[in-house]
């Protein structure tokens, strides 16, 4: 017998806490127990230690080109970090191109993973170009793997802005080939004015990234996000929810029974409102879409995540340096 | 003294019902009592008679031209009905003509009614067309007493659609300049894909027409227009609000300390939707937009009413003869 | 023509505010209006004034015994004040003595008003022993012009103490008299464990009066009476509700369409629980039940009065000297 | 190596489902996965088989006397009839006699259970009678591994009734002991009305039942048990929810952060008001407590268990054979 063992820890999983031993075999848990039959396996200490399931982070953005200028981990540094944290896959967001097809999307991120990853990967391929070719594309990127699309309904004036006529087809091509449709929900629209009057009016450091994104724009959009989905019969996942009017939208649809899955993120726990409002450019290190929330609403992100309104803890991994943070376009001209 | 003197019946009031004569003199109420002194005065013997103030109409359309045919009352007929049941104002929508001014729509609609009605009017002006010259115009339009706008929400394909950019600039606009806004709530993309696809099935029995414009279109629509307003700092009234899931939202509008008024009709306590589904062009008599829905919708609308969620209670009088409904250019192409 | 004419000030009625004169003859308003014939009526300037109607007080205590005291006020002074303060009548509790009747302590309080009394009033009967002759004298009560009773749901250990049987045969009883049924709503039994715990730690500085009284057992209470009239079919007023959860209940009942009246108290909105928690006997000044509250609560109590979930808002004068205070049976045994 | 080992069968956990074998030792779990070392362990043949974690059923009533008769499965048939379903252990309701202690309850359903049950088992006391000796043997009890005490609100003119300033002080009680506290939320007081007017009137069939415990009594009762557990800072268990009324107690305690946890149970899924209506005695065998309700609270129940404000699925054992329901006292004199 091969494999590996990792012996006296205390396995942790959806069950509960328990010692036991775990033998792995071509990467597979093949048992799971005490006094395992272990001839020949290579022992691992795990005694005093906790031993759970890898982590599967499902929102990660490695390599992505946005605003003039990319993210600051690759597949390389990127997967290591994770696995660093107990993290054994991360599935990431391929950006369909101006013009391009979404195997197209597919094929770049693949490439781009490939021979960097170290740990498991998948991908979510994001529809910024809604052409016909691409309506009948869905049934295909099933068959390859992909079980969730999204759709940016915030950053209007860039490609990734997508109005409600293209958001609802989606969300019913989608239903129909079994694919899930992930929302960013901003409205693009409302966001858009109060940024070009912040602008007119000087008003550019770093906490009006938060001002002009305010948390009835992102209630406002998942409740329409939400409301769609229930005309075309969809499940629908809403992610990085930041605040409790957001969260009731979905709460509400939950009510009524509508099958809406939603994900929060540990910024909007670690973070606040106030670490954007900091001097100088050092605010500009908080910044992140929606924007970091006054602490308040915290409690009841609590509560989705006990009572189950949200499902999913994803990091939103979407780092950047301070030095491309300062070249970015987007730091002039949002 | 001249005057009118109402004399024997009972005065209801907000105050309650109560035993007491009317004096009027140049069309305003100059005193109400019992001994009045009446010398001069010509009397109306209202014995056994209910004495009610006149009842304002806020949301009429009369001699309006609407998908290819004009609504069958003028302002002589239509302010004739309305006199006869006791309706001594409307307030009727004068519409922006494409690349008109909305003085133009003040005027236009003045023109109509001038010489014709035989009660008093106001108008909302309903903005189609919101180019620079439009957004400077506002004040002008409150000093020529209109106060207040409408926007259409639904309408896609039309000129009356407008996207949440514009509504969000007329909701700042019109807060500086004192007016209210109006909003016809429906989300008019997905009842323009819901249309295209049922006329590509052939579903095209007036029946349709609800399903096309399923309650949640309603109740998103309603949400973001009531968020968009909160986020411009402005009142916003949603009108003729027809289901339980749009009162909702203004209901939790209320709850947060919202200023949002809300306006429902009695085609929506009166009539079903199970009258639009009558065979052949039956159904079509029972066409208005949001349209017929499930009565178990009323208990809610009632207690919205009761518990003043609903302030206001308007015909949305838009009236079309048969002939004109089966010309209309919208029966077969909505 | 005799009667007096309040001429020259703005009269406030449900209706808005107007200029007009007001004509009282025989202490009725027999004509509003302006111009109004007056020839021998007694002028009074009202100039710069605002002319409202008498305000009804519906809850107060003249002349009350109470823990070993009397309430400060009788029924002259009391109806002095109120009438100082533009309240043109009161409706008072008459209590039912230890094996008296309900029409005994109608007479009790009718004739402790008698001939001080400078304004209209009237009376609830407080129900303390609901005997099987109480039962059948609901009937007689209201011929006597009494059209509500009222039940302590709280202050266990003393008659005024009410258990559920009771209370709902109460509340069954009314609904056939035609009587309406107030409650005072906090859990007696959990009061009183609370306050034998708090004597028996030396706790006895007045905020503990706040502190054995928490909201929820005011919110319990409310629920409670709100659910048993429901199954007995009754209507309900809740008396000087405090908090918002007991609002929320009130609330509930409302969207389910229930038959709930309730009100609120100046007290609660001018003074809060830190008054209470002044030092040494100031803080007694402030005890009243329920119990002054965190400020927290106000905007929910707002938002009651402006939606009409609370309908009434009355005084509960039920004052006591400082000095009688300190002589209560009660502050040292409450 | 000795043992049982579960081979060929489909694991069902908390985790998901996947193929693994199963080794038992000592009646534990010693290891789970594929390719296990089971050298002299048994053989028992899973395939095509769910092999699942064996079931706990806490709310069980064995061998009972209640009603002037006892429940008709005693330790043997019912664990036997368990063991059948799968159900590997019970938690059965030991009950205090009048005059008795906790600790004579346990004694006597320990002797009833041992020698006769074949599987699992651990006690609830239902505490009936809290005199002082009573309220220090709390923590006894606990050491002798009962976990949770039973209060009941309902059954008014029986020694299992209770009233609040006993519940409460339960709470108080337990909550220093570590045991967790649970109610049969029904308001006695308004039932033994109901129950005590139904008779006169000749109401006797079954269905009479459910008339004299409609929902709002139960709905009440279990708000009361809440809100007093929120005043007492313990934690509670509501057993057998019957209706959406009573859940939206217990969902808008979690959204308040309350911890508070809840039962239901498969009667009000199977069963529904209209079995209890059959004709003559028929009805009978559909009698429970809290009763059967409208189907129409399901979907609610259904919401509760998806979302986690029902945490628990007992059966609420409680049988009688209808030669016993026909001898009962219960069926002349409830």
């Amino acid at each position: 017998m091969s494999g590996l063992l990792f012996s006296g820890g205390t396995v942790v999983s959806t069950e509960g806490s328990y010692r036991a031993d775990v033998l792995v075999e071509d990467e597979k848990i093949v048992a799971v127990g005490t006094n395992l039959d272990t001839d020949g396996a290579e022992a691992v200490d795990a005694s005093g230690k906790l031993v759970m399931p890898g982590f599967i982070d499902a929102h990660t953005h490695m390599d992505m080109p946005f605003g003039g200028t990319v993210t600051a981990d690759d597949w390389a540094t990127g997967t290591e970090a994770a696995a660093a944290g107990g993290t054994t896959m991360l599935i990431d967001f391929a950006l369909q191109e101006a013009g391009g097809t979404l195997a197209r999307a597919f094929d770049t991120w693949t490439e781009k993973a490939q021979g960097k990853a170290i740990i498991d990967y998948g991908f979510h391929v994001a529809i910024t170009d809604l052409r016909d070719d691409i309506k009948t594309e869905l049934p295909a990127l099933a068959e390859k793997g992909v079980a969730s699309v999204k759709i940016f309904m915030a950053y209007k004036g860039t490609p990734l802005h997508t109005e409600d006529d293209d958001l609802f087809k989606v969300l019913q091509l989608s239903k129909d080939a079994g694919v899930l449709v992930l929302v960013h929900a901003e409205n693009g629209h409302a966001i858009d004015k109060l940024q070009e009057q912040a602008l007119s009016r000087g008003d550019t450091p770093p906490r009006f990234h938060a001002l002009t994104r305010p948390e009835p724009v992102e209630a406002e959009a998942t409740n329409r996000a939400i409301r769609l989905a229930e005309v075309a019969g969809a499940p629908i996942l809403v992610v990085h929810v930041s605040c409790a009017p957001a969260l009731e939208a979905i709460h509400l649809a939950h009510e009524r029974g509508q099958t809406v899955y939603a994900e929060t993120c540990p910024q909007y726990f670690a973070f606040e409102y106030e670490d954007l409002a900091r001097e100088g450019f050092e605010g500009a290190k908080y910044v992140c879409s929606p924007p970091l929330r006054d602490p308040g609403n915290r409690p009841a992100l609590w509560n989705g995540l006990k009572f189950g309104d949200l499902q999913i803890f994803g990091s939103d991994h979407c780092s950047f340096t301070t030095a491309s943070r300062k070249r970015s376009a987007w730091t002039t001209s949002p």
